[in-house]
């Protein structure tokens, strides 16, 4: 057996979210069966970040063990007739050993897309918010200083409960945010670039929610320092829709 | 009453194109429906190129009259709140009172856009033809240039019968074509641009696909004008299909 590593797109507004999850079509139970019917054994992908339903992936990253006589090309070429136009797969090769998708990540970089306009783009719909209204991204920038660096998330990630020796216990949503920028591109597109070691569930689009409303001047740009010490969910702002989301990429 | 103009953009993917068509979703009877409500009047748009099922518009343009009294700006932000995003109003205006969207027109642009390259890319799915294979834009741009001037486009064409004082006749299908051009975009897009006084029904998508197999070296380069000669739909090409081709822009 070898590991495998590949680069993965894929529209999240045709799946139920990454986790395989029987019964329903996720990206990553997609990509199990395909693999295992390429390479004839049975698969089970890691992934670097398991998007929600409805979030898209362009640099997602999975790894997984195959037969080392299996060529990569071959595997790439038939995952992209199988599951085109979907999910592509952008590039696969073998790995080192010890190469995981998830656990050998340092960070990830997700990009938030907003069309921040009047006037609706029927081609941009699936992977923009639409959002009208004046955005002050100075604002944004200055308050999203305040999430950088490593602290309790609780107050933009849906909390999570882990059992351990029969015991219910919250799971600690401490992450590092590495960076957080807001910058208008072309065509009145604004993005939302933020990079940390990990994320929490919902935490990208909890926090382009809370600082949308600092940009409209519903919320004070100076404030998210208390939201963070709130640790409390109903503090921060609405969770942004999930079809404007990416993860771009992956720094190993 | 007045006439007014409208810049319309839409998803061709969502619509049975543009003519009306009572019991299906087509894009000219949204705009009908949508207007007439917010006029107050009934409303029959007249539109510079009638799309077909599939294809998308970025700068259709259309015309309707309505009473003098209603605001434009009032009139495009309801109908983009109704028809959005699918369809969009980019632009409205009062337009000079013998402006019609189709009769004024000088000619109409449309772009094909193909991803030439092997793997598929999931957010161009629905914009673009997916084509392997190397594409010899050279020969195709060559291979282009006899149909450029009047000619009768019966071989690019689905025929048409019109009834004469009872009798049935075939349309004439001769058209203009001012100008085309093949030419490689970013990230291995090819596009084909083709202007002309007008098109018949499927023009370009058959031009495109005759000229691809020139591209792809299954077609003499050297064989269009006897293409055109033979009068003959069988003699071109296989029609591209519907999702890669936009009606880019209408010169009046």
């Amino acid at each position: 057996m070898a590991r495998f590593r590949a680069l993965v797109a894929y529209d999240g507004g045709e799946f139920h979210g990454f986790a395989p999850n029987e019964g329903v079509a996720t990206i990553g139970g997609a990509l199990n069966e395909a693999l295992g019917r390429v390479t004839g054994t049975p698969v089970a992908v890691a992934c670097a970040g398991r998007t929600d339903t409805g979030v898209h992936g362009l640099g997602q990253v999975i790894s997984f063990d195959a037969p080392d006589d299996v060529d990569p090309a071959r595997i790439q070429h038939s995952i992209n007739r199988m599951l085109g136009p979907t999910i592509a797969v952008r590039d696969l090769g073998v790995a080192a050993d010890d190469f995981d998708a998830r656990f050998s990540a340092k960070s990830r970089t997700y990009r938030y897309r907003i069309l921040n306009r009047a006037v609706p783009d029927p081609f941009l719909r699936t992977t923009t918010w639409h959002l009208p209204g004046d955005l002050d991204l100075a604002a944004m920038n200055d308050a999203a200083r305040a999430l950088v660096g490593e602290h309790d998330f609780a107050s933009f990630c849906r909390k999570k409960v882990v059992t351990v020796d029969g015991v219910e216990l919250e799971a600690d949503l401490t992450r590092e945010v590495r960076s957080i920028r807001w910058a208008r591109a072309e065509d009145d597109l604004v993005d939302h670039w933020i990079t940390a070691t990990a994320f929490c569930h919902q935490m990208v689009r909890a926090i382009t929610g809370t600082l949308v409303e600092v940009g409209l001047g519903r919320r004070a740009g100076d404030s998210l320092a208390a939201t963070l010490a709130a640790r409390d969910r109903q503090a921060a702002g609405a969770l942004a829709p999930p079809h404007g989301l990416t993860l771009w990429s992956v720094e190993y």
